[in-house]
């Protein structure tokens, strides 16, 4: 058995990004960029207002002061002519700075007439100007290849004058469920057998890290169906299984496996939920087999599904963001497997509290879908008391 | 001007949910259930053995007691005879208890052998066993309506025997983006001109919030244009503008509105930034005027849209969740406007620390794409501290 790091690296070691490709802007969102974003344009493109006003000369400020009204200049139509000594141009958010003007005397502190613009209080030279440049000038890198496009980010792309970007494909996730007992949800189910949890949860799973699910056909307990499971997933950046990764006379995944050249790598983490966990290569196509308890199968994809899709979707190998809480009740000292243990939070406090739930049951799913926290305890920590600090990985949006 | 919980709260009153649809189990993972999953099966489906091993009666697990193997029953194959005194029969985990059996021999406790199954340590009575419908049993409310489905859900509906789920559909959101200085990236910028951000930064902003974008082409600063881009919203469930919101010869959004019978609600709002804020309905289509700026449309976006956009969803009402933070840096007192505050996030200790970003022009879009969370400042916020304790709206992923 190996550590949850150690497999981890292991997995990660394993996987090459995906190609590239150009989406549309507003598309690319949550995609990794492929290729740095450099400005086209700057921003502010010129020297502009920031307020809505006049723009004047600061030195014919003197409080009470007439300028005279010479033109305007609406945010998209810049004044044309140069400003004098004595004159003023109306101007908005936004506008050209006109040639001749070095302060915008804001329109609160104004009085129009017919006689022209009286200053009610003296500008400070450059008051209310935005720099040309001072967000980003042409050439600029705004955002760095390998960074998971936010929404700011659609609006900075944008602002410098990009209509597509580059960015990494979704990885293909195929994802193989094996048993004799499982039968998807609205298929008959015969006695003894269950509706199949896995195969939906996991391609939401997937959509919902990034990936694209490719959901194949329930294998049946034999060779010859995980074999032909396997044969489908090619072209799958990701092979992804459940069940059938313990031994035993029914667990038959690594021979189907087999049928292809399978190359194993490991296949038992000491973790809990969890233990039985296959990671190896089908002639370049890399597999991870998944336990084949729900709750399992849940955890094990958020400790290495979720990083691995984030590797081929782009992003540099990366453990789970763990947070710091508090507990909320007392916790026995754990053995020598990593534990993740299900939790409540609550986070209206300055620091969350995690407690656990009372049932910790691998079969519980439905108590799984109420945990907002997996906490991690690593082996052979200690004994803890209600308020010690602990490592989570909240679950909100996963 | 109002405040911006008055707001909130007359945006929300003006808001119906959207009708329901039936969505493909894994594709309904992030809607809204519109009608409660109730169990069409149990879970487990009959008395299952948590573990792979033999199925005994408790009674005859005296250490050293060889019972006689009568059969097995793989996940999925149920024993279908009767196990009677000294027998067992060989079971993994998920499998049916078979009748007559009442505990779990876990194999590592049993050794097999032509003999028979010697028992290694007794067994307590129903151990290891998980009993019909301990995670639910049919008819169970699984997951209540108006909950918005997490990966996990879309998992315990799938053992609940669901291959459809009823939920709301994705809000149609239409963008129309005024200004006459703005241009949509990659087409010609003439001078004085700038590529627009918001139309690609809102549409990503609405998908990323669960709503469907439709982007109308930009509309020049006229009345016509503005009442064209209104009659093209037709069909969505809310209008988004942005753009023209304050007072002004170039603020024109209301009077493009008014030409298909605006009814307005409000349009300012006592908050920094983004003080220009419409609300109002044009014959039942709710509208919402965003500013012009990008950073004050995206901040304006997450305090107004993102809830906006949740209750057309089928949520109900709710502000945007904040947390509690310990500030960086001091901060000074505030007036009368609500403030948000970009800044920084630090959460690697246990509870985060927000600073503010240096820059809090409203002009850098770029700064904004680096802050992690907004800090509210109520009006007339006293001054306060590094190390006091702030409300704040992380936006790692809006």
């Amino acid at each position: 058995m190996i550590s949850v790091d150690e497999a981890r690296a292991r997995i990660f070691a394993g996987l090459r990004p995906v190609a590239a490709e150009m989406l549309g802007l507003a598309q690319a969102h949550e995609r990794v960029l492929a290729r740095p974003v450099l400005a086209r344009l700057s921003m502010p493109p010129a020297d502009v207002s920031a307020m809505d006003g006049y723009a004047v000369r600061a030195a014919d400020t003197q409080s009470g002061a007439v300028l005279r009204l010479i033109g305007e200049a609406p945010a998209g139509h810049p004044f044309s002519g140069r400003m004098g000594t004595g004159e003023t141009v109306r101007i908005f958010t936004g506008s050209v700075i006109p040639d001749g003007a070095d302060a915008v005397l804001i329109q609160e502190n104004a009085s129009a007439s017919a006689q022209g613009v009286q200053v009610n209080e003296a500008v400070a030279l450059a008051l209310h100007i935005r720099r040309q440049g001072e967000d980003f000038a042409v050439g600029d890198e705004v955002i760095s290849a390998g960074r998971r496009l936010s929404v700011r980010d659609i609006g900075v792309a944008g602002a410098a004058g990009h209509p597509w970007l580059c960015v990494y494909r979704k990885p293909r996730v195929a994802i193989l469920c094996t048993g004799d007992e499982i039968n998807l949800p609205g298929e008959p189910v015969p006695e003894g057998g269950i509706a199949n949890s896995n195969a939906a949860m996991l391609a939401a799973f997937v959509n919902a890290h990034g990936g694209e699910a490719l959901l194949l056909p329930i294998a049946r307990d034999n060779v010859d169906a995980v074999a032909a499971g396997t044969q489908a997933a090619r072209g799958a950046d990701i092979l992804v299984t459940t069940g059938g990764a313990s031994v035993g006379a029914h667990d038959l995944v690594q021979a189907g496996l087999a049928q292809h050249g399978f190359a194993l790598d490991f296949w038992k983490i000491a973790m809990r939920p969890g233990k039985p966990l296959i990671f190896g290569q089908v002639d370049g196509l890399p597999v991870l087999g998944l336990p084949g308890n729900p709750v399992s199968a849940y955890v094990c994809a958020t400790l290495f599904l979720a990083g691995a899709i984030a590797v081929l979707g782009g992003l540099p190998p990366q453990a789970p963001k763990l947070m710091k809480a508090r507990l909320g009740a007392p916790m026995k000292a754990n053995d020598q497997r990593e534990d993740y243990v299900r939790a409540t939070l609550c986070d209206d406090g300055p620091g969350p509290i995690a407690t656990p739930l009372r049932t910790q049951s691998s079969g519980m799913l439905r108590a799984l879908a109420e945990a907002r926290a997996l906490i991690r305890r690593v082996p052979h920590a200690p004994a803890l008391e209600a308020g010690d600090v602990v490592d989570i990985l909240p679950l909100d949006l996963a």
